[in-house]
């Protein structure tokens, strides 16, 4: 069965697109690959209302409307922002529901009685809303690259939507149609490795998020045989890997990412590994966001490594904790020492001597704080307790204030360990005062976490990690 | 990069669905694969309504909010259609919108005032409509084969929407549903060839609609050089062509199917072809009613077949007039012979001589009067000249009566040729007295062919076929 | 990494091959598809003979003496076994060794004196006997099919063989080059299934050498759940199956090929099997006679079956015995009733009644025999007794006389049960009065069953089959 | 049709290589993945004899005879060198023909009279000649990865000779074994893109041989949108490319390789392109010395880019000329300034002043003379004079001297154009002061070309490259 070549569009056809745009674009003639800088013309943007409106009208066919959907399509790629947004405004404007036919559908809803009737009434308010926006972008998926444009698409609404509220509903509209085809069933997981393709890993590069991959060497390095990564695509952007994940086969539960990202490490025999750690999961697509799959994505390739390795008994991650630093740095502004135990105090007081700012913030000031030992030693009970209750206690509307702490806690994970001088690079350093934290994913239990945390946002901890919470000395 | 195998569940997650279902079904226990033959127990659709409940308000998380939709589409596989009807129902009763959320939602929707304000109102009241059945629905998708499930809970829907009218709007978010994830965009376009696997082809023999596959041998031409077959597919059914076209290359447009289908037929060189043939179209699941891609479809292979070979120049279908028959027999029963001319009318009466019965519905009578030599010269001219008034004029709200002329027509093809004696098995004699239609996609005037037809309903019609409608003699 | 296409020639240089041909061909001009009726002129041959001189010399360089080698083979394809004898006879009797440098390396290998010199000798030798004869039979390798060519060639040469005796010198030659090519490290074992191309599995149809497969229904049988068909293939023949065979998962031995091939049969769910049957092994390709895989393609299946099912503990044979019938005859002729054991005459001579001729000889003559309960029951204990002797003891160069059996004991199989009424088609009533034999490939004794049948011709039988071998009643 | 996982040897078989092994090595026990840093003792060797002796008897048959071959394998490759070089001596001392046998297909062939008996006495000695060292070779094929084992030991072999002379007759068995697997026509041309394998592109990075690659964005824009490499690759060795061209696409014929090379460069759109520039061969693999396709990659990637850009109508390369200096160095010390014409002479003295030494070698001497525009100025005349003579004229054994010269011209070649200052990198400046040459392929010439330099040894050259070729002024 051979795949024919090209999509939804012959190729002729597209070759139209960029007559119809000299068109559109009227005496202007300044373009080719360049962004064309000025906002189009009164006369340009009428001129696309009534293709917009043929669009949607289905004049001469749905083949035809997709035609003329994908040159609107070039024409908009074409644009610089102030162009984009008028081309948004206009569909976003122009191209709502028939208020009319909303009323009409609304009377009918309110004189409705009885469950049958009801219903009808319910089906036919939904069709009077059915948006001839959301018809225009459908269209746009005959593009040949059509579901990338539109994912792009709805990132310059997202960047766009600040200084133009207005784009809110077409936002809303882009996401609803977006969590549709994105939807976790159509996507599928694939294992990166370097036999993938040079283009495809470049771009791992590119995305990575939480620890970045510094050269080819490094990369090289994070897929040799005791590593693995996992992304997932969707079949319409077989090149774009939506999300992916990190981890490293080790034995016992790692607590420090240089030793993980060590380029000179030699490779662990992979059979031999007891332990998954999950040390980095990146999104790659803005355009994307709310459509969530990360949760997805760890418990496929747990189930993926177990098969594939069936002594691995324990999957965790190697978290960074983003929110820490602030939150510390607003506490002492407001209490100072006062934050800490006597013997803590004292013991930082010896680092620090006498000042006048607090001793905490004193020893956290001093340059390479975390290479002298007297001043790591002192930091370490301190720091370790305000970040465990940090973690496990700080809340923002009912649920953890740390946005990676709500993401794997939210997910059925337990924090499991906190871990002291974890990740010393400038950002480690900056977010969390180098500490990191694992989340365990023990499969026996997740249900219950969920449950737990679902109904009393209660956050399952380990008997170690709870022991850091004690009252200070 | 590798593809991982499985998809959205683990298989050990899957495993537990049966005893769910066993606790689901309850004493029963009389199951396996055979379908229950019961209707389910008032205990078990309460419990399959906490179940369902626990879906929608994703308790215990996304990930197990699948699984548990999962189990509830092996329980539903499991039912027989009162058993299916029970579950339906229960979705339709149960999960729509809340209709306190609504009234709100219309309330804020009738106060706004001004641009902005309606379209907040207006996303808000599309929120509120959002319907928890097809959440449900989205939620099936986590099954191993989850579209095709959603394909055939929503044949089941059709079969049962006649008894059970309550269905309906079930109907429409099914439809909704499967029209956005089978947008044509996601679909791909392959080539049929008797290289392709067995059970693939298997499932033509199967699904051919318009001439049936009578045997291996037969499918086997129709896979010959001069044969073409391509198929619609969708990325999450790979193995389900959704809807195929049989094309036949020849010289000169075709005026005959027992000749197309002939398997003692020598290969013609495809190279020497002017003329592609479209003579067979089926769709093949009754689920996508509604989804059309029919004209995608013609229009792709069109693109497709001109680029593998430039020198084809008529791109024409040979098609089946299914309504014929039907209305020349009520036509028949209203006027008799006073459709005829008189030389027609002479004519016919010389072959079955003088009786009570009019003189067209006595030779139609004749047994094997497509053998008869006088027979059929006496029928070509009335019958041809009335079938050309049913196909150019007969209408239905303003549309083209015949249902294939209405497919072609509405896709910008013009009808080109009537054909006499054109398909004399039973079934194409009994549709339209054995005549067949060819029409003609002319590249160059498909679009004005639309226009004309979108706006002004005019059949487009060859001078050849108009010549036929001229008064009887 | 995008394979580029076509083969060893661009398309160009092939598309002059047929205007070399007519020239080759002169004047004849009477061409096409069809083969050429006559032998070639001696003015061809002529020109034939330069051409394959300056392929041998590379006359041009190593890429155009191919392209020349292709022109030739193309002008081969279109001859018919005249033709044909008339370019191998050449290529056999002008394109031998030099006879003076042969001459001038043996007396070099005999003058020299020493290991090294001797060495030296032996490599002068083996160059100064390299063939140019095989030089152009590597050349055809540059035809898009040239392997499949050679492969075609050959079967050609051993059937022209018997009234062309001077074509052994380039069967051996081939052979040679063949067997080089086609040595097993290069071919990949496929499983075939329902899902293979419908074109590959036309060939299993007309391939099948021992049960012939029916219709499209019975292969599809033979592919079913609780089937399986392997094959061994060439990169450079993708679509051509070279050996391949056919296995039943199934609960115990198998002891009846009717049972096996019953269209009717409910699969088994093959988890549950303990025991595969290999009950049919059919070679392909003429033309690779004297090139065995058989061994490596049983042993290779019984590793993939092995991993697949872990419970599968026999890998038995069912096989034919195609000799003992012939065998059988020419003992009657000869010995009559003397081999039988007094209780057995007597129980023939009652289902025979008294005649001239010999009680077994009449009973085996009676039409229908297997059917007749009193007939069969009677000819059962010598049928098998004998049978039994036929496969242990006969013997032919101190080699087994039924060439199945020599086969699976020459691969390290023991002889394991005889199976009566096994298979009651005309063919195997023909071969073995119905019988078919289990070989049994116990992993544990093959290497020991191999070393003793190869050091003292030792047969490995099972103690139940072995007492079918006592003296008659 | 699914491929079988694994190779010619089930996985268990494999596992009892080690055991084996640890039994062949006796009592050392010192091993794992490190190579063995002793000889074998002589009762190890004595004890691989009586293996070897049962590979070539195939004792146990032929699936058995390979998995002891597969032993020896794994034994050989963790050797070190003279480890190595015993198993080799070996196989070359004791698996030769028998001499008694050869001696009697000797007398055999010298009583032969006839062609008849001559050609079965060829056929006799041949067979008599068939050399065990070559059948164990061949078994080693079962090894999981036994082609790259054989390449890797032939480069041990051609390593190993220059000191173990006897090694030869080995070296002349794999080079004839070799060669025919790897017949041109196995292997298969793919290009290599920066969508391929990341680990295939970095053995670019490792291979390349006349122009290094620097990084991976050098790689990067070597595959750039107007660059193309391609590479042949064996079925058995898919991730091995044997031979890879790195090609360019440009407009008018390059002269000069640091902007062919230069990263900054923008691509040229290739469908404007109307010349390709071969800008870097390179064979990889050192086991395939003698097996030649350099000159099949040519024309097999010309007919390739033909194909893709029917507007390419030059095909030359930018090539190295790597033994000009030696040459010019050569006769510099014997002929000093008796080289130059009068003029060049003194063009010459005006730069390096009056010396001792010739005028030539002291400008030549002068650091950076490249960037010294008086210095380049007056080399340029006589250099350029110099070289081209050296091109053209200059021979050895009746063939040209350059190497580079000798492939492209033996290839169809012709010398277009001397290129000054073209690659003004160390090696480049060493290896030929800088200058590089174009060889033009033109396709209507090669044939003439190559049957004139085999004929006649004549070398094809463009009249502006003979300008240069006149006396000097």
């Amino acid at each position: 069965m051979d795949k024919v070549s090209g999509h939804s569009l012959a190729l002729r056809d597209l070759s139209r697109i960029r007559d119809t745009w000299r068109h559109l674009a009227g005496g202007a003639g300044k373009f080719g690959d360049e962004k064309l800088a000025v906002t189009l013309s009164q006369r340009q943007i009428d001129h696309l209302h009534r293709v917009l409106g043929d669009c949607v009208a289905e004049v001469g066919g749905e083949v035809t409307a997709r035609q003329r959907a994908a040159q609107i399509g070039e024409l908009y790629l074409s644009l610089d922002d102030a162009g984009k947004r008028d081309v948004l405004h206009l569909i976003v404007s122009e191209f709502g529901p028939q208020p009319g036919g909303v009323d009409a559908a609304i009377r009918a809803w309110q004189q409705a009685s009885g469950a049958g009737p009801r219903r009808e009434a319910e089906a036919a308010l939904r069709r009077a809303l059915a948006s001839p926006r959301t018809r225009i972008l459908t269209q746009f998926n005959a593009l040949p690259d059509g579901v990338r444009f539109l994912v792009e698409m709805r990132a310059d609404v997202l960047r766009l939507l600040s200084t133009h509220g207005e784009l809110a509903i077409l936002d809303a509209e882009l996401e609803a149609l977006l969590s549709s085809w994105f939807d976790v069933g159509f996507l599928t997981l694939h294992r990166l490795t370097w036999n993938s393709p040079a283009a495809l890993l470049e771009k791992l590069i590119a995305y990575e998020a939480v620890h970045e991959i510094r050269s080819w060497a490094d990369l090289r390095k994070r897929l040799d045989a005791d590593r693995r990564c996992y992304a997932f695509f969707h079949p319409r952007m077989p090149d774009e890997p939506l999300i992916f994940v990190e981890v490293a086969l080790t034995r016992a539960m790692a607590g420090n990412v240089q030793s993980l990202l060590d380029e000179a490490r030699e490779p662990l025999d992979p059979a031999r590994a007891d332990t998954a750690i999950f040390y980095s999961i990146s999104n790659t697509q803005k355009g994307l966001r709310g459509v969530s799959f990360g949760n997805f994505l760890i418990k496929r390739v747990v189930a993926a490594l177990k098969q594939d390795y069936p002594r691995l008994k324990t999957f965790a991650t190697l978290s960074p904790i983003p929110g820490f630093g602030r939150w510390l740095a607003r506490r002492l502004e407001e209490e100072g020492d006062a934050l800490l135990g006597s013997q803590e105090r004292a013991a930082l007081r010896e680092v620090s001597g006498s000042g006048r700012l607090p001793a905490l913030r004193s020893v956290l000031a001093l340059e390479g704080w975390a290479q002298r030992a007297d001043a790591a030693a002192a930091l370490q009970a301190p720091l370790m307790r305000l970040c465990a209750h940090y973690l496990a206690h700080e809340q923002e509307q009912g649920w953890p204030l740390d946005p990676v702490a709500r993401f794997h806690l939210g997910n059925g994970a337990r924090i499991e360990r906190l871990n002291w001088l974890a990740d010393t690079a400038p950002k480690g350093m900056a977010q969390a005062a180098g500490m990191m934290v694992n989340y365990l994913y023990e499969l026996e239990e997740i249900e219950a976490n969920l449950e737990a945390y679902a109904r009393r946002r209660a956050v399952a901890t380990a008997s170690g990690f709870r022991r850091l919470l004690r009252r200070p000395r």
